[in-house]
């Protein structure tokens, strides 16, 4: 029996998709030869990694001029490429500070120049997204961080700005439509609705490149890997193959407006949930609920033995919240089934009935 | 029927291996989960992690002091990461330039500081390794790339310093016995004798380490990633795990002394025909051809179109030479059985039968 997997990430994956990438590594597109030991420089490999990159601008209806990347080291490395490729020798950027995750890409953006936190919602432990901030004029960009997994926040509305707009996307890309032409650069790692962990999407507008100034070692460098079409060195052929089967089963599902749709109602079955049975009680601010990650606590901790039998016992795996907030988060991104959630909801009124 | 690969990366891997690899991505340990979808912080996962690097460990005979990391950004990033951790500011250090692999590592050292090329190949298409160079005094250390994939041509003898020594042992990790005293940090892409394209493994000895007064980014600081047991941020799960796989394969084969002998016997069969044929010649100086990789042209062109078909034919692939060096190029990494090489030799005999 296939558990219901509420993991943060590495995440589900759509089944169809881990059927047809254990096959490739068997037999890869009837080559006789497994997908992992081919060169990437073979026509069938540059053939995956130039379907990837235009599903990518198909599902998230990029406008001319924006280049789209597979890359190894995660949204850590891009904390770093970011103020590499972007911020001006003695330029200033503005952070949003949501939750551990931008509080990473502060860090590394620090060792290059001056960091601006205009906002932060650390004073709650991150339960909600800061509004009515000021940023300050004469910045290079601004770094946001749309999804926040720990806390289960998300933002609706992005800065305006006349700077650049960055965003760090990796929790909830390809999970709602958004105009992208409001982002500059967007970057995620792979691992929760594209793909598997080991590459990273960068999504970068071409014309902001090649404007600090600075010296930037090859692997850092967009316009590097723009230019050899994310091949510069060895990509990593698996998670890239992956994450293009996981982009062919979002467009024939009927891309994001479709899978907005079932986010949606996924979503609303839980938080209606958690916020009837009292029993619950939700994380987050409710204006900053995130579709993509619910997290939970139990009203009286005393029930905790009682409750994590009963998901045990129905196949549930993956529900623990971190241990920063602790109580339970439910990572229901795109590939996870409605039926999952229902039997999640199911597991709380059992609970509900159980102790009355 | 399975082609005789002779990919020169990413490469043949062992045949169980695939299997294995291709089960765990569709239900990994009996857990009903894949691979791929659970978490690395998972105690399953955090299992697979330590199994790999304590098998690098045994394989390699390493002693105490040693750090065993699987990072990722291949060994393109290494060429950053290696003066970033041990060049001191205003430090230098010496390189031995064997080809295009030493060419990118010198290129990235030198954006962090004073960098000597002591000595290179370059004069000879890098068709051998220099010899009786002399290693300036007062350096921070010594870098060479062990084994040069393009050109065949392999470190027999490694250099002798009283600096700290380097090497980049992408291409023959794992293929034979060496004493790892004599170094102080390796690193290597996993996509020849370890693994898929993916995953990097570092080797560092301990001491070394922090005394460069860099501030270094978090994802460069090999300290960061020791403290973390590479797991700093989410690390390659699948490209890990079949690594581990690989390296159990080499140790259930009776590790490298065995691996050392086998290698050698492929190797020498190939060379014996290539000096044999007269419708052959090696590219690579005698004294230092690769036992990884054999690199060799036809004596006379015209006859590129009857030893394309044959070997072809036979059902091999990935024997075409380097576009720098032209000709042909058989990777016969540690995976590759010598029935194949056995398949090559006899299409190189075909030929000499047919033209006479």
């Amino acid at each position: 029996m296939k558990k219901h997997n509420f993991s943060a990430g590495p995440s589900i994956l759509p089944q169809e998709v881990l059927k047809k990438t254990a096959e490739a590594v068997i037999n890869f597109n009837h080559l006789n030869l497994s997908l992992i030991e081919i060169s990437h420089r073979s026509k069938e490999f540059i053939d995956v990694m130039e379907n990837a990159r235009s599903l990518v601008k198909e599902l998230l209806n990029l406008p001319e001029g924006y280049s789209v990347l597979f890359l190894q080291g995660g949204a850590s490395l891009e904390f770093l490429m970011t103020p590499y490729n972007l911020l001006k020798i003695n330029g200033k950027a503005a952070y949003i500070d949501t939750g551990a995750w931008s509080t990473k890409a502060i860090k590394e953006a620090k060792l290059l120049g001056e960091i601006n936190v205009v906002a932060s919602s650390k004073d709650k432990t991150y339960n909600y997204i800061p509004k009515n901030y000021t940023i300050p004029t004469a910045i290079d960009y601004v770094h946001c961080t749309s999804n926040n997994t720990i806390y289960g926040t998300q933002i609706k509305e992005f800065p305006k700005t006349d700077a650049l707009l960055v965003c760090d996307m990796s929790s909830d890309i390809f999970s709602r439509k958004l105009d992208f032409t409001q982002f500059d650069l967007v970057y995620a790692g792979a691992q929760k609705n594209m793909g598997p962990a080991g590459t990273t999407l960068v999504i970068v507008k071409d014309e902001i490149l090649g404007k600090t100034g600075r010296n930037i070692p090859s692997m850092l460098d967009f316009q590097v890997h723009i230019s050899k079409d994310s091949m510069f060195n060895t990509p990593p052929v698996f998670a890239v193959y992956t994450s293009m089967l996981t982009l062919e089963w979002l467009k024939n599902l009927g891309g994001i407006a479709a899978i907005e749709k079932r986010n949606e109602k996924k979503a609303t079955l839980l938080y209606d949930e958690i916020d009837r049975n009292s029993h619950f009680k939700g994380f987050a601010a409710k204006e900053d609920r995130s579709l993509m990650n619910v997290t939970f606590n139990l009203t009286n901790e005393a029930d905790k033995e009682t409750f994590d039998k009963l998901w045990n016992d129905a196949g549930i795996s993956g529900l623990k919240g971190h241990r920063s907030v602790g109580g339970y988060r439910a990572s229901i991104y795109n590939a996870m089934p409605i039926e999952s959630v229902q039997v999640l909801v199911s597991t709380m009124q059992q609970l509900e009935k159980q102790i009355g």
